[in-house]
């Protein structure tokens, strides 16, 4: 059972379905606390500009203030995003930006934000830079899962810990800045504390989580972050979305619809009125605004991919807790200088996407039901998978539901879902491709040929399902305010 | 350099392409010569009724005559195949059907033909099963790949040897059967030697792949073997080609062909006229068949498809190489009793192609040379891929061309790829489900939208390739029979 003690900041035991849960809130209230939890810490180390380093090391940043000296970003001296991080404000001369090994071995906390496959390359060469007490932070469990692959571990000496946002890296920064107006504006976090050699690894990851700006924080372990992590991205996040969005178009074209409706009755409906619903009245609330004739629809389409998306669910979990999506990412990045990874964006579905967006009226885009129910029985399907395998409910409804409507969807509503497709991760991107393809294949071969039966006992359980409880305490926790992407 | 020695077949040493192999020819005249190749075994023991199972013990029986005592069929007592068994005319009466571990037990030679997934199940139990001095034959070197993974090995007191007939389990039937007529027809066999403390295995390896009517039979190693048989399954002769297939479908509706236009263009095409082309005149035989209009729009085609037909065959061969791939066998067989492995058939696509194939006239099936150039491009990037990996030229040559144009496309071309993708063995069927929506998604929204290209070095390449004057040799060997399917 996971718990956790701090002297700093607020502990809540929540009654959530029917477990409780130990969660701390936050919000710009509790940045004085800082300096007491970042005691000890005098330069904190970025590694990496990527879209988590760079949404990461402003946050920190600008919310630290001189609670430690300083907030450093270390990049490779030939990186691309070097004068990334100078436009940001970091620099050589004040000693914020400097060489990664000059970095870590001059930091007090490292906070590793560098791709996973560098992360596999190079960790023998980090652990080496780091000095004894040092506390290091990660954003995702791979790295203990490529540990345990290569049958290595963390240096005994250091702390280790994670604070890993339930968000795109644009997310954390975005939804943080429209915080400096709403207090508590942000993106969820989970931590974990995997190493506490220092006595003071719970405090110092609070309050990095505070400092990101998280809503609120829950506890996991780096095992089961990476393992739900993984699942959720090649799930329902991102995998099955472009799956689920690539087989409901060429559904709606084979119904008769033009091209431009049925990519406003796939995927414009669900990143934008299916998503905001959910968001804002949880899955069930979908359900509740259709009517009869709709919620009938919506039942075909869960029906149909509720049993698909369990079985492919259970695939993802399996490659990943036997190490083989892990190998398999190692594999590919090592591939990568070779045969670089494409973009899809140029496939006629997208393009007719591209056409849609720029005429969109956003109240025309229709609440399609039969799209809803296919999208909300997959996400459905990945609840109870991540249920069975024992994770944390607040784990799971963040890595199944709030950050794909609150953080994933948003930004898909505006930029395209191909986009994030061909921008996000390198880990994602590689997981996309892998899973997308196998829901696409599974829904257009094996559901909608079968469709028109509705499963009275699967629709019964996800009417009375525990998550909507879970959801409704989550919502209780989540700031005022939706992320907003130009 | 892989070498053999045989007192009692005759071996020919080939230039093929720029390298020499050294081959055994196959016929029915050499069945005299089965008796000494045997000498020593009593019981030869066939354990497994699946494809290949029920069509060796056939063609064991058949050639072997009196050569051995018996060939005796092993299963499990609860088999769904005893039955099956009987009526091919092995009975418990005469001791040519028993109990799988008794068999084992009781037999010099044991040829396994279980499944994959049985096989990492069972392994154990069957070693301790093993008489000191038996030959254990295999026909696939995946249980070498699980043992490696396992950190495991073969007993050291039995031979290790396998024939891996290049062709599905119903060719090796067929093509024998048809053999009694025309001497010479049958499938294709590799052979290796992993272990010999008899001193007798290459003699009784060979003798093996004699009596099961194999045309010519190449030398290989166990680990080569399911290195290349893997990557072409899941390549070019089942997952590529479905994967293909739904691409090409889709790419000739969006051209405004009809749907069963689409098909014939399709499917038809490639199973049919392309396939039959490539058997008896080689890929460089269709593209000299074209008009220059069609070899434009072959160019076009193989343009587009062969590079990331070899990106995705690295993919395919990293993931095999590294674990991953037999790994995920393993836990997909795991999964069956849970979930069980869906059928394609239902869908639209292959609805379309069961009707046009019910009206089909043989003789206007085009020969769509986009189709073809596409197919082709797929086909010579497995080829390179396996030739930078170092595989022997025989290997290559059959497990990329000659089972597909030989074996399984004329298998489909009667049946239906659905069919075949649908039935064949459990470890393929894993595989197309995996890698098919992967090449379909790569040609679909990375090749096709960027059409019209024709890459002239990648032309002159296929043009002037090594694998032409490969197959030219592996034509000679051909005997003078098709597979003929009902």
């Amino acid at each position: 059972m996971l718990d956790f003690e701090t002297k700093i900041f607020d502990k809540e035991t929540l009654t959530i379905g029917d477990r409780t849960e130990s969660i701390v809130r936050g919000g710009r209230h509790l940045f004085d606390r800082l300096p007491a939890a970042f005691e000890g810490i005098h330069q904190l180390g970025v590694i990496g500009w990527g879209p988590q380093g760079s949404a990461q090391a402003q946050n920190l940043r600008d919310s630290l203030g001189s609670a430690v000296r300083r907030v450093t970003v270390g990049l490779r001296t030939d990186s691309a995003s070097w004068h990334a991080a100078i436009d940001a404000g970091f620099t050589p001369e004040d000693g914020t930006l400097g060489e990664m090994y000059d970095v870590i071995r001059g930091s007090d906390m490292v906070v590793l934000l560098i791709s996973d496959g560098a992360m596999a390359e190079s960790y023998q060469d980090i652990f080496a830079a780091l000095q004894p007490g040092t506390t290091l932070g990660l954003s995702h469990g791979f790295l203990l899962g490529h540990l345990e692959l290569m049958g290595d571990r963390f240096p005994d000496d250091i702390d280790v810990v994670a604070v890993c946002p339930k968000g795109m890296g644009a997310s954390v920064r975005a939804l943080y800045l429209q915080g400096k107006e709403v207090n508590g504006a942000g993106i969820n976090a989970s931590f974990a504390v995997h190493q506490n050699v220092t006595g003071r690894a719970v405090e110092r990851v609070l309050g990095w989580s505070v400092a990101l700006g998280a809503p609120y924080t829950f506890q996991t372990t780096l095992r089961s972050e990476y393992l739900s992590d993984l699942s959720g991205e090649r799930g329902i996040l991102a995998g099955g979305l472009h799956g689920i969005v690539e087989s409901l178009y060429r559904h709606f074209g084979d119904l008769g619809l033009s091209d431009e409706d049925a990519f406003r009755h796939s995927a414009e409906s669900l990143t934008g009125p299916i998503s905001r619903v959910i968001s804002q009245e949880g899955m069930i609330g979908v359900y509740k605004r259709l009517s009869a004739a709709g919620q009938r629809r919506f039942a075909e389409g869960y029906s149909a991919s509720y049993p698909l998306g369990f079985e492919l669910i259970h695939e993802i979990y399996d490659e990943i807790q036997s190490g083989n999506e892990l190998r398999s990412v190692v594999l590919a990045n090592r591939r990568l200088a070779r045969f670089p990874l494409g973009k899809i964006d140029q496939a006629g579905m997208w393009r007719v996407g591209e056409q849609v967006r720029a005429e969109r009226v956003a109240e025309q885009i229709p609440l399609d039901p039969f799209t809803a129910g296919v999208f909300i029985g997959v996400m459905m399907a990945q609840i109870d998978a991540l249920i069975e395998y024992g994770h944390p409910y607040s784990e799971i409804a963040n890595e199944s539901v709030i950050e794909a409507v609150d953080s994933l969807n948003p930004y898909m509503h505006a930029r395209g879902i191909a986009y994030l497709v061909d921008n996000c991760s390198i880990t994602a991107r590689i997981g996309a491709r892998k899973w997308a393809p196998r829901f696409d294949y599974a829904l257009t071969q094996r559901a909608y040929p079968a469709l028109g039966d509705v499963d009275p006992a699967l629709i019964a359980d996800f009417e009375q399902h525990v998550i909507h409880d879970v959801l409704r305490v989550c919502a209780e926790l989540r700031p005022s305010v939706d992320i907003f992407v130009e």
